[in-house]
């Protein structure tokens, strides 16, 4: 058998999220669909993320086991003619048997694009959040820092389940960097995230939470008190999936054959 | 009567094109649709361009007379907050009584983008014309220059019609600038040009002989003949709508009211 890894960009607006779902249109559906026609094979693909309807991705990564000759740069062709454009296998790679596109993923990083000025480009439309409203920029850098580390995200997660896995049900994740990159000339603000893993709905509930400390309705110095909390309907609500990317992923060795 | 100029972006791919047409969506019957219930005037607005089915804007620009009394700015955010996401107004001002967008407008720019990458991005899907295939680029930018000046465009349009008016029948057209811009860190080419106004289709045609040109089918030295043959059977063929971008109007004086 052979093992191949690819990485994907899709602009989530047009799917119910990664996962397959009877009678809807999802990355892992479309992608299974593909992947089966060409190869003539029952396979399964796995994605390191499940990221939820509306949610984009410059860098997800997905893994399947074949049987199938085809050489790694005409797969990748031959299922970018039948996906739907909004979908696209930006690399694809034969990797060592046990490489799972999920388990051994050892760092995400995701995007949270907010848009500040005052008219959003039509080209953006369900691609970043639009606030045009104040917001203090420097408190939500200070907040974002104290996620750094790691923390009981109870607060900041949905009443349950994983991002990653439907087996791990600690609420400890540690994340590695958290901050506020503005880019003045576009001006947009973008959350710059990267965990180990995440739980569901982890990302937005933080984003909403700076949003809150960016509105004042929170403080920095509120956000330690959140994670001894242990309550999600103390922290801020969870921002919508238009301005969330999962950018990369990174894996731990060179699984990478040939 | 008061007369208001709007500066317009759009995503073509949302609409058949600038002009209303019963039972479809199009930019101007979105446009009046909105203005009509905001001033409750029986509105007319006209474009400077009638930019077709999948074309964007960037700078469109019309107008429209009221007796409104509402502030421009105010305007803008109660267009902007009635209408599609997809068409943004990026300007509103208030300009002389005998200023008309169409009537006026003295150049129009256009750009057309061609994504010559392998992969095309998910978010640039109905955005660009995706041509992975070889093209002598140098060609083309030689072709391009060829097109600046008054020629007779009758190879370079549709069977009958203009872009801007009814009346003017005459296939002469004048173009300022015409030129391939490499955009390498993009892996794009765009084609830029400048004209007092268009035939129908014009840069379309014009970009699909451009493609012509660089696959060898066409040499630079054959736009002049085509010039004098006045067939549109020998051009190339019309290019798709969606690498095009209407990007903006010029017009001859300071009509802006304070």
């Amino acid at each position: 058998m052979r093992n191949i890894k690819l990485t994907l960009a899709y602009d989530g607006s047009a799917f119910h999220g990664w996962q397959i779902q009877p009678g809807l249109a999802t990355i892992q559906g479309s992608l299974t669909d593909v992947i089966r026609k060409i190869t003539q094979e029952n396979i399964s693909v796995h994605g390191a993320s499940r990221t939820d309807t509306g949610v984009h991705a410059l860098g997800q990564v997905a893994s399947f086991r074949t049987q199938s000759a085809l050489a790694v740069d005409e797969m990748q062709r031959a299922f970018n003619a039948l996906l739907p454009p909004t979908i696209r296998i930006v690399a694809a790679e034969e990797f060592g048997p046990d490489f799972h596109a999920r388990w051994q993923a050892v760092e995400k990083t995701y995007h949270y694009r907010i848009f500040r000025g005052a008219v959003l480009s039509p080209f953006d439309f369900r691609r970043v959040l639009h606030y045009p409203y104040p917001l203090d920029e420097q408190a939500m850098a200070h907040a974002a820092k104290h996620f750094e580390g790691e923390h009981d995200f109870t607060s900041f997660a949905a009443s349950s389940g994983s991002e990653d896995t439907d087996k791990d049900r600690s609420p400890i994740r540690e994340i590695l960097r958290s901050e506020i990159v503005r880019k003045p000339e576009q001006e947009e603000i973008v959350y710059v995230v990267t965990g180990r893993s995440f739980l569901r709905y982890m990302v937005r509930k933080i984003v909403g939470t700076l949003l809150d400390v960016g509105r004042g309705k929170l403080c920095p110095s509120d956000i330690p008190n959140l994670f001894d909390l242990r309550d999600r309907s103390r922290s801020g609500p969870t921002a919508p999936p238009d301005g969330l990317y999962l950018v990369s992923l990174k894996y731990p060795e060179p699984w990478k054959i040939g």
